[in-house]
């Protein structure tokens, strides 16, 4: 390769990753239509095109010759622009990863994760953890052992936190959950004392037509380009980017008896796209295009979620919408209500349906498990228990049986192990994020007026645009301008929940 | 290559199979997406995937390696079974082909077609021929050097028959247009001088979600299996295979002012989906899965949309349903005005549009004109005037405007030319297999009862199964233990007409 010029090895790696982005659109798509469109019996063929397909970027994207080339921009990394700097880090980051692992444990794994996907679902639904459970020891198993080629000189979990968010080290984590922990758990009380938030307002009947309706409407509101996003209804809520530019898809699920599920999945989804379509153009089919890390995504969905859409100001903007799209079931009701119903608090056990104050306990009732299981001081086995027993203490409700209960997300069946705390985090980084943007932007005036520009504008500038250029926190501190603290979370917590129970 | 085993080539056949298969599947995929639920400003996302993977694909399977085992498996085939030995004929048939054209050349033709679709569209949009001219001009250019680089002893004209249909000629063609327009012209001019059918029954109001109900009927009755079959909708229907096992896509379009319209078109596409869930278990991820060509794919389209679609069986099976989905609509009606009405004969500008009688008759001018431009008989400038002296002669009718003429198919923007004979044929394939199919099944009584067991297992048995295991020729004279003869065809027309029309 002494014999390139670095500009052709420039132009191999935008070659490359164009031709990665393209894979990565094939695969996006053959997922989402799994869960969207496609007719049900035809999961083997998608499974076959998967493999065949995942094969083909894995051997692209680690041959000799692609090593080679980024191995020579590394070494000339003085000449190449900032953004061509983060995207060779990033490539041989990953490739050297890949590579120490043995292929054929690389490939068992593959192959274990599609089968543990499938039996965590017949599990769940026949609420059998035993079922489950050999699978996930051989995939707790793989994940240390996968820590150990990659990261021996590390912490396993440290390890695991740092595959979904860069520089992320347990004792960070635990600084953070202890702080939250510290905030929430007596407000928690304070609330529990008080009276009661009557959220009847949720409940009734909402034809699923309408609440496309609103959905549509919602998207606008927030600001999504509707020539980038599309809107589809799958059994739990996603978002996924295809391709390398610009084409995003948010799914939701309507329940009649109860239209705030979708509203908030809807608004929450839409603040990933959001995210996701804001990246500038020159990032196109990069490695840099998108969002930097699952923290700062859920910073910004959580944020379009919770800070905007829960907030007494967007409750009022949207309620008159509310009552043209359902007169009959709002008759009666007013905005107030409205925004106290979508802020009830009520320890439960379903993590994706908690309110935003009990949300992060459910986080950290896994993050401590997975810890634990990582550090062979706990056992898969014991998993269901040990899940039931911090539900009590944490949350104070009996877990009636696993479904309801350890078995109830997937993350863990599709190896995903270090991937809860993002979503914690992601709900204290907006609450600081809020606090610098009211420095320059009129929030709660743009949100009730409905003129998201300013608030979007914001995010764009300090968030969006970037995509993954920076590190997740050398992207925090730029936007912070100040060190990461939890306790604008906490005061955010505090305030708002203070005034709602009038505490 | 004279190192590795016959068996070790053999697996290389069906990895490399497995291969193209799932860049089919992605590539279907995502042109599917643009046509049904993609966001619709990113179509260039979607060129971009499409276009690194098609490169992908002629890469790999055009390499040395892949042209290297395949003659090692072609010199050897007297060891291959009959499926391997087809196989490897029809993949080394197309790498050979690839092969013959300049790379440079193949690349620039590739961005014309994807160019000159796009100046189609919005020339048709504007019935403009001027701003279309150009590129169709350049496209037939290609196709005679094309043509000529592949097969310098054949005629241009045979050459392009032969990409849609192995083995079809001008001289069949010729023939077999000629047998047809002595059959159906005058047919058609004792039909316009007996008393004309009033259709009203047609039309009225049908809502599209009453509509989709009954596409879903029809979907079930003529035996599809929907967990390997989808529905949606676009706006020209159009069935699409992914991947290469039981994966079938079919569209529609409703109008809301005449059922009949979409309801033809899910039988009509249904009919192109039977055909390829038809194929055997063991051709799953080959070249061969799937129909063997596109005018024995039209005979089992047509087969379903008109000779049992449009017979009084089917009509008279069906209109019970019409009355439970339409009862305001149908009240007053009955199956026999239905089955006239679907029937009606009318010359009219629009092939997709036309019905049985006439169809031909559209084919055999875009027959005609095709082959005397790739003759260099009739300049592209000069196609408006001719197509519109044809539809005069051929049909009676005055085109009124480039947009309902020349410009109305995408065909020739799309590079395909010699692909229009194949409707013809197909539709006199069908009435040949329904005398071959009478000899052992009471075709009349299944379609009244609305049993499809027996003549889909025909069809199956006879058709479907084989996929692409023999050629259109060998596989019709397999199925028809006799010579193709268009006189079935002309018998049926003849016959359906006569009585309909009380001649």
């Amino acid at each position: 390769m002494t014999n390139i010029s670095i500009d052709e090895a420039r132009e191999k790696l935008m070659s490359l990753q164009r031709r990665m982005a393209a894979y990565d659109h094939a695969m996006g798509l053959i997922y989402y239509d799994g869960c969207t469109t496609a007719p049900k019996e035809t999961a083997e063929n998608r499974a076959v095109s998967m493999s065949v397909l995942s094969e083909e970027i894995y051997r692209q994207s680690t041959s000799d010759e692609t090593v080679e080339f980024l191995e020579f921009l590394d070494a000339s990394r003085n000449d190449l622009s900032p953004d061509e700097k983060r995207m060779v880090y990033l490539l041989l980051r990953d490739i050297r990863e890949m590579k120490k692992i043995p292929m054929d444990e690389y490939i068992a794994y593959q192959e274990l994760v599609v089968k543990a996907e499938d039996v965590w679902e017949r599990a769940k639904n026949s609420s059998d953890f035993a079922m489950f459970c050999p699978y996930l020891e051989d995939i707790f198993a793989y994940q240390k052992k996968f820590a150990n080629y990659i990261d021996p000189d590390m912490d396993p979990y440290d390890h695991c936190l740092n595959e979904y968010e860069e520089g992320l080290t347990m004792e960070a984590c635990d600084r953070f959950f202890n702080r939250l922990r510290e905030g929430i758990v007596p407000l928690l009380k304070r609330i529990s004392e008080a009276p009661q938030i009557d959220n009847s307002i949720r409940h009734g009947y909402f034809p699923a037509s309408r609440q496309e309706e609103l959905s549509r409407h919602l998207m606008k509101q927030i600001g999504l380009d509707l020539g980038h996003v599309g809107l589809s209804t799958t059994e739990h809520p996603f978002t996924t980017s295809l391709g390398s530019h610009h084409d995003e898809r948010i799914t939701t699920h309507y329940y009649e008896n109860d239209f705030a599920y979708s509203m908030y999945s809807v608004i929450h989804e839409g603040g990933h796209a959001l995210y996701d379509t804001g990246s500038a153009d020159e990032l196109a089919y990069t490695v840099l295009d998108g969002g930097v890390s699952m923290s700062i995504h859920e910073s910004q969905s959580r944020f379009y979620e919770n800070i905007i859409g829960r907030s007494r100001a967007f409750c009022r903007l949207i309620f008159p919408e509310l009552v043209r799209i359902f007169p009959e079931q709002m008759e009666g009701h007013d905005a107030e209500e409205f925004y106290r119903a979508v802020n009830k608090v009520q320890p439960s056990l379903i993590r994706t349906e908690a309110d935003e104050l009990t949300y992060s306990l459910h986080i950290m009732i896994r993050y401590e498990l997975e810890k634990r299981v990582m550090h062979d001081e706990l056992e898969v086995k014991d998993l269901p228990a040990e899940w039931n027993r911090m539900y009590k203490e944490y949350l104070g409700i009996d877990v009636p049986d696993d479904k309801n209960g350890v078995l109830q997300d997937s993350h863990w069946a599709g190896g995903a192990i270090g991937y809860f705390p993002s979503y914690a985090l992601g709900n204290a980084y907006g609450a600081q994020f809020l606090a610098k943007m009211r420095e320059t932007v009129d929030f709660d005036a743009c949100i009730e007026s409905g003129d998201f520009g300013p608030v979007n504008e914001w995010n764009r500038e300090h968030i969006w645009q970037h995509g993954g250029r920076f590190t997740p926190a050398g992207l925090l501190s730029r936007v912070l301008e100040a060190e990461f603290d939890p306790g604008y979370y906490i005061d955010y917590l505090e305030n708002k929940y203070t005034e709602l129970y009038g505490l």
